[in-house]
């Protein structure tokens, strides 16, 4: 079983098949959120504060920041973002931009082993992430397209992923520091968005063996009941080897949906979180209504 | 790709991977229902009735009927139960019994191909079910266990429905007609219940290239938040080839999942079902709140 191990100053977070599906929480990425955006240019990361603290409080195991703010000084802001973040939180972090330099500024002031958000199959962003990767001894999310663009053929998304994974062991990154993104497209658009990433998912655990993210949410772009398509897309992923996602923490549809898939897929043992969560509101289906003083000692005998 | 088509006098429904998941309604069964256990022994059939009703118009795509009543006459009220239905809906009918002359009296009055539900591995249930369902040329329920039990070991169940299929041969039975339930235990009490489940679907998929089925809430059994459990069950469930599932239509959660993991199969063509069912609910992710006079249009377009 391969395990991505990554880390802040004083927590180790572990990504693999036969974990608990690692959440990172997205929330902090200006890409759409104009009010974000202007703040965090003036330097006011006051919502970049609250949404760390709130993703942390609703289960998130890892953080992705994001300073993508046009004609900003992005690397100064992603990393004055990194240290505060790292000030009020423990979880490690997904360091996410294109801007290499931007990266590295991240890389510079990140304390513990950060996951790169990312690489793509490009000569040109091989040559320049994967040193910087190498350098600071990070893991980094590997993104399934090249010069070509994104393939509509999954075959040909998992031979980029692979080109990368040999291209990082030639810099000394091992497989298990590789995660892949075999790239989400809108169903809506796309009739068979959904099953090309779960024949890619299968491909990269059977044959490659290395761990999976994505961003779940573009699955359903544009169709109505969001959530309802990006709960049953995570399970179904996860069934098929997906192994972390970059999603919002604070839906709870979608956190029912993988602490589900955890209990399904065996890695929830004894369903310990499961009913440690869901215990007091789900009284109608076999809780019995213990007092919340008995429930951490209830929750253990389980 | 394996096709069953099941009937009723009016309306052919078709079981398989490239088609819509098929949602059997599962609720007209006394078992556990102690109040509609007495009815139907006194010739009641109101809740029946209501329950059928119910069930087709939340969507469910066939309906199982269950008399099992202790020390009733059960052939006689199963056959009665399935002439009420198929009076008041279109829709085939699942004939669910233990009692194989049960079965048979279920089948004399039904009108189309029904599928018998069902048949283990077990001996005698194979040479008293097998010529039963080739005599009226319906379709079959094979349940994945035998006179061993119920294995812990996906490949033994898998070599128990392998079995069936090939004796269902020797009977003149096509493996098109044989629907396999790879049976489901509940993941509360069995860590890897789930992950056995989603392995044998695989196997029925690629390797008999059978049609399933299952009984999807046993899953959760003892658990709280049993929807939760059973929709992503079910969702990765088809992921892995389920193609229909004995379930409860009018839970909106499972409904949910169900015609989620069409549109991510690729069997929602345009997501027209999707869009159908949301639109007028999803506003806020992307529905325009159109008036309902242009809905149908609408739709036709997307």
């Amino acid at each position: 079983m391969t395990r991505t191990v990554v880390s802040s100053a004083t927590r180790e977070v572990v990504i693999g098949p036969d974990r608990p599906f690692v959440v990172i929480g997205e929330r902090i990425n200006p890409t759409g959120r104009k009010l974000l955006a202007a703040e965090m240019r003036e330097g006011d990361y006051h919502r970049v504060e609250a949404d760390a603290l709130a993703q942390v409080a609703a289960g998130a195991h890892m953080l992705d920041v994001n300073a993508g703010i046009p004609l900003a000084d992005e690397p100064a802001i992603l990393a004055e973002a990194i240290r505060l973040v790292q000030s009020l939180v423990d979880v490690p972090l997904a360091i996410d931009s294109s801007i290499v330099e931007a990266l590295e500024a991240g890389l510079a002031v990140y304390e513990g082993k950060a996951l790169v958000n990312s690489v793509t199959g490009e000569e040109e962003r091989l040559e320049r992430v994967l040193p910087l990767v190498a350098r600071y001894g990070a893991a980094v999310v590997a993104i399934s397209n090249d010069e070509s663009g994104i393939s509509e053929d999954p075959d040909v998304r998992f031979e980029v992923a692979a080109k990368i994974v040999r291209r990082a062991a030639d810099h000394g990154i091992p497989a298990s520091d590789v995660v892949v993104d075999p790239l989400v497209m809108p169903v809506g658009a796309m009739r068979f968005a959904g099953a090309q990433v779960f024949h890619i998912l299968r491909r990269l655990r059977e044959e490659l063996g290395v761990n999976s993210t994505c961003g779940a949410s573009n699955i359903s772009f544009g169709l109505p009941n969001r959530h309802g398509i990006n709960s049953a897309f995570l399970a179904m992923a996860i069934s098929n080897g997906l192994t972390s996602a970059i999603t919002n923490p604070l839906e709870r549809e979608i956190v029912t949906a993988i602490k589900a898939a955890d209990v399904l897929t065996g890695n929830d043992r004894d369903c310990v979180a499961w009913i440690r969560t869901f215990r007091e509101t789900g009284a109608a289906a076999g809780g019995r209504g213990r007092r919340r003083g008995r429930r951490r000692r209830a929750v253990r005998a389980g």
